[in-house]
């Protein structure tokens, strides 16, 4: 490898939902999708068979706020038009994981060989719109700051069943001073397409949760005295979901590589 | 008097902002205004001389969360168009109270007598108007449950001065369960021509509430383990700024007895 090559700088982190797809499905970039395309909406997959997604679909609609879904496609079909023109699921995440029977089989950057014509792929809303948002008003997000993961937890909140689908509903933990909290709540309440406003404050046993410092995923945040802890519904809450109905097959996006559209975080304002 | 007269029923409670003025202005209606012609806006009235309007007008539009401004006259003019058309700030309220170098002298149920060129009036929203959205919405108010005035606090939060008027907020407090304290903000932030959105939610100590049990106006109410205070911010504060102000001359509405207004609640909706 010469000098030059090994001077070069790595590509650019990807500025559009278009170039961050492109690069996924050329196969130069298999790394995280956060802090990339600012300002474009990322979304969770899940992909299941068609003897599935009917009930799925109906969970994700009984289930609005941890389960916001921002499309589904047709059986088999791959693509995902009202995210991205060109949009081609197979190929433009930069990494997704392959369940059989629920177990983990593969990581591949690419599920051109495990499609088939039965397949139904659904995105659903993250976090990273409505954080956007609130970093944007200038309210600290404890996480950001540490450089961890949100902290997530298992509830005593029951999510509604379809079919076999059903379980405790995750949230993520945002820990903030009161008017801070009173901001969040008015800004992510215009965002109802992902995740929406909090649904829970303060005192987390109320919902199952015994100590704030030992999450069930993600990394425990420091809570400061004059903070209270506020709760969003989070996009985990299907995948656990899922997993624990086992599906003969079912496909996800890898953690933090997400699908990166078209659309603006902007537009799914509703006001 | 008559066996008649005496088994005559009290007047019906008016069921329109006109009907409750034209009571008052009448002299048959010398009553608080609480239940009165519900959905109509009430206010709070504040009546100053001209040489203090000034300073007042702007502490008001300084802090709008707990001197939420619906009108103010114009020197020596006791009409309130905006309000409604054939209203008389002089004769339109159940009951007055007039203050001399601070000192309360009189507590009429007209001011005519009182009235002067170079007085202005000040009308200032409610909380009535906000509490109705969230009854309208099914949220409990423990103060009504419990047939109390809602407990109020002087809190360590500082107004931002205007001439003469500084001191700390007066806020109120409302025990709600997290869910029904989320979607309070949510109502009560459609509302900012009427307190707005609460100003502090959960812990007291952090506003300098030591004791949520001893308030410093209106009646302590239960807070219950599974529910957190929810703090606006009160239109006392106007009233106990003006008070240590010591004005040569004020008229407010005496406690409980607002002005009722042609205005619906509805109409001060943001969205």
């Amino acid at each position: 490898m010469s000098a030059l090559a090994t001077s070069r700088k790595p590509s650019a982190t990807p500025q559009t939902g278009r170039d961050a797809r492109l690069a996924a499905r050329a196969g130069t970039f298999k790394g995280q999708t956060a802090g990339v395309a600012p300002g474009y909406v990322q979304g969770n997959l899940a992909i299941l068979p068609a003897n599935l997604a009917g009930d799925f679909l109906r969970f994700c609609q009984l289930n609005p706020k941890p389960c916001p879904l921002l499309a589904a496609s047709a059986p088999g079909d791959f693509r995902l038009p009202t995210l991205a023109d060109d949009l081609d699921i197979r190929t433009d995440l930069p990494r997704y994981r392959v369940f059989r029977n629920g177990k983990l089989v593969d990581e591949p950057t690419d599920i051109r060989a495990q499609w088939r014509g039965d397949l139904v792929a659904f995105v659903l809303g993250c976090s990273f719109s409505f954080e956007d948002a609130l970093v944007e008003d200038g309210i600290e997000l404890r996480h950001i700051t540490c450089n961890a993961t949100v902290p997530m937890y298992r509830t005593s909140i029951a999510t509604a069943p379809a079919g076999p689908f059903h379980g405790p509903m995750v949230v993520s933990m945002r820990p903030m001073k009161p008017a801070d909290a009173i901001r969040a709540i008015q800004i992510t309440t215009r965002f109802p397409a992902v995740h929406g406003a909090p649904v829970h404050i303060g005192k987390p046993e109320l919902i199952g949760i015994a100590d704030l410092m030992k999450p069930d995923y993600g990394d425990p945040v420091p809570v400061n005295a004059d903070e209270i802890p506020v709760f969003w519904a989070c996009g985990v809450t299907p995948q656990s979901v899922v997993a624990t109905v086992k599906p003969e097959f079912c496909i996800t996006h890898y953690p933090g590589s997400m699908l990166v559209t078209d659309r603006r975080n902007s537009e799914f304002a509703i006001m």
